[in-house]
């Protein structure tokens, strides 16, 4: 790690002036945690940490960093699973913390919208939404402490997409400190506006890379008021494509949850997971969780749901299955999916891959990656699992036993082009819901054509002429 | 009408020698139905007309016009309301017509995607869909003229919004030619891809102004096979938005229709259809047709719209309901709204507004913007209708009894501008699903901020420096 530039004692006051002095910080202690992901992956340093109070803050900020070229690094929860809320190591960098700006700006129940500042945490509009009789449907490991902007900026993806689609679908408008300070203020509560160009597409899942997402117009939804909730075992993943095809034809906008899940991901919960509890008694190649909402009482989906069970049986897709008959249950079988990643963790280091196929295409990709994965790496332990429903896998490589976690680590980048080439040749993409930050920014060259590489740039000039939005990110 | 120019005869080789001579118009008589809007609003001329047969065909004669400095004006079923498919009348532009290109490419079932090429009728998506037992929810009343190309770049609406959003949420991947040739190749069939900006959301809506659509994966869904239709009467708009809320409540995403149609609206319709049927016995200032749809049987959902159009009417926001009992009475509630339009148009000439505003504030914009309208204009007659579920109003203006039209379509500027204003002040738009074209081009600066209008200038810039893509449009 390089030491930090000094900031100019004139940048400083300058600073001071537009935040408070409490609200910038120096000292390499308090800047610390800004300075880190949360895995521990990405290290960088920074000029400063400013935490503006509110969007006439964030934009005087930043006009004074395109003045003095400074770089900005936004930051939300930093709880990205690439590195792209963390700045490099130059030390350049300004890291803009919308931490403090958490306030519910206004809920609007006739128009079903809920407009937030960025810096809210993804829980709590959950739980706005909640208090109001609605739901908001994005639904991630972090929803705790990752805020509204960092999955405005990432796009995030989570169990609910299936349903529910990704935040882009989930907003309505924005509002946006430009790079040169300017704000767009497009908070529109409007689910209808062809009036142009739809300048908020560009900033949601731009990582930063094009503006400052200050506050969003986001959907509610009704809260569902009944669920049924099931784990079937599947023949193959052919079998798990079939039933997921079933599924939508039987019960279309009821089926909310299609999750996928290996007998290999299975074990490493039950092995590590204390008290968990499969329902089958037997034991499978393949599994899926699956759950209907809607509107109505328990009874009727859990009726609709058997039903569907059974017909798969009878159609030779499902050998045994096993209906939640309560919350507790209904809990347990959500354990064995969300234990997942904390298990692998504990089983050992783990090469991950966050992909997505198109449905059809997914038993072929399982078939060819693990082939070409068991050929390279005889010792290969392949831990698949993941939102079948919107073809997107976590397709992870676990620590083989006997091997060290150095020796298995070293071997990320052969396996990666293993499993990402493939993915390609399905036309598939190889970051679903995570985005580029650091970590992919390179690898996507490989993938992306040049055309739309270079569309993607005419897209950073055109916003961000200088470069100064979170630099070494995306592209 | 200038006189068209004559387009060199060299130019004229090099296209011929793309398209082949059959498919290049030159010929006033031939080139007519492409330079007319079907409306007879909107006339321009064409250096020639010109029917590419595929995307390499396109490509080639958009870089052909790219060397030449010929302006390009890109033509789909040419059914548009704000004249955005006609060419100016300099007579200096190409007019590109997709028409020859309507190929369905692909069909997944187990994705549930449809590949089809921009020339496609809509009608025929909607027909591909069906034959393989799913549903492509766009519906609009063009469909069974306009196309696919023409539906992406206007980013269409319609009557189904409420339940499976417009175009753009539709669409998951685009293939398009560039302003200088080049094709960018986006036909993804993933629903979850963060590498970087989503560029198809640059050309869904841009009405022509960034590229060439020739091709896009639309997303399919399962097919209803449940339904339930009701007309119901309300006291007053207010009692309209709290019946919505009742409904969203109780019906979730069954709720796929929610349409309001005043008095006089419905008026228009009983006296100039021959046929037309009002299922209740006496008359009240406002109505709604309202429909469920899902999975499941006809008679699930008629028992949940029951119980909540009685709970609506124990609420006291329901005076009378009718409830579709056949497939016959449910056609003839329909009418009641699709024959809206048609019937305004026999009644006489129309001053149309293509309004959206937060569904909270629409019972605040009827009665503001009626109480200035009758002060401007004492006879003026109000037909306002439209999909209150997504906050999109047809707010139109009819011909007074006993007025010339001439007269009364000499105040349309006023009039727009106490109704745009309004919307203005609500925070609404003044084009929720028809786009800008040439009609609202020059309107949207007084509504649209400096910045974001800029913002827009930028990304035409960045994507069509020379400025040939569909010149006088949207910006």
């Amino acid at each position: 790690m390089n030491a930090p530039l000094h900031p100019s004692a004139e940048f400083l006051r300058a600073l001071h002036a537009i935040v408070g002095a409490e609200h910038v910080l120096v000292d390499p202690t308090d800047q610390a945690p800004y300075l880190i992901d949360w895995r521990g992956r990405y290290r960088g340093t920074a000029c400063a940490v400013a935490l503006p109070a509110d969007t006439a803050e964030v934009a005087a900020v930043v006009k004074l960093c395109a003045e003095r070229r400074i770089p900005i690094v936004p930051q939300g929860g930093n709880t990205g699973l690439v590195g792209g809320s963390v700045p490099d190591e130059s030390g350049a960098a300004l890291v803009l913390s919308l931490k403090r700006m958490h306030r519910v700006r206004a809920l609007d129940l006739d128009n079903d919208t809920i407009t937030v500042e960025s810096g809210c945490l993804l829980a709590s509009v959950q739980e706005a939404a909640r208090e109001a009789q609605r739901l908001f449907p994005l639904s991630l490991a972090a929803e705790g402490s990752c805020t509204v902007g960092g999955n405005l900026s990432t796009n995030a993806g989570g169990t609910a997409v299936l349903r529910y689609g990704n935040m882009r679908e989930l907003v309505l408008g924005l509002e946006v400190v430009l790079p040169d300070g300017r704000v767009w203020d497009g908070l529109r509560g409007l689910r209808k506006d062809n009036t142009g160009y739809d300048l908020k597409q560009l900033f949601i899942g731009a990582e930063g890379t094009l503006g400052v997402v200050t506050a969003a117009v986001l959907k509610l939804f009704p809260a569902p008021t009944a669920s049924a909730t099931a784990f079937a075992a599947v023949r193959d993943p052919d079998a798990a494509v079939a039933l997921l095809r079933l599924m939508r034809a039987r019960c279309a906008e009821h089926l909310t949850t299609f999750e996928l899940l290996s007998q290999p991901a299975l074990d490493l919960v039950v092995t590590h997971m204390a008290g968990s509890q499969v329902p089958l008694t037997q034991s499978y190649p393949w599994y899926v969780l699956v759950e209907l909402t809607g509107p109505g009482v328990d009874e009727a989906l859990q009726a609709e749901l058997v039903e569907t069970l059974e017909a798969a049986a009878e159609a030779g897709l499902v050998p045994d299955a096993a209906l939640a008959e309560s919350v507790a249950q209904r809990n347990a079988l959500w354990a064995l999916r969300e234990n997942m990643s904390e298990a692998q963790r504990l089983e050992g280091a783990g090469i991950k891959h966050d992909i997505s196929i198109p449905v059809s295409s997914i038993p072929r990709f399982l078939e060819r990656a693990g082939a070409q994965l068991v050929e390279a790496f005889p010792q290969v332990r392949i831990v698949a699992f993941g939102h079948l429903g919107d073809g997107n896998l976590h397709y992870n490589l676990v620590q083989p036993r006997g091997r060290s976690k150095e020796a298995f680590l070293a071997e990320a980048d052969r396996a990666n082009l293993i499993v990402h080439d493939e993915v390609a040749r399905l036309r598939g993409s190889i970051s679903a819901e995570h985005g580029l930050g650091q970590l992919k920014r390179d690898e996507i060259v490989r993938y992306k054509s040049a055309v739309e590489l270079e569309l993607m740039r005419a897209v950073k000039r055109a916003l961000d002429p200088a470069g100064l939005m979170n630099p070494g990110k995306v592209l």
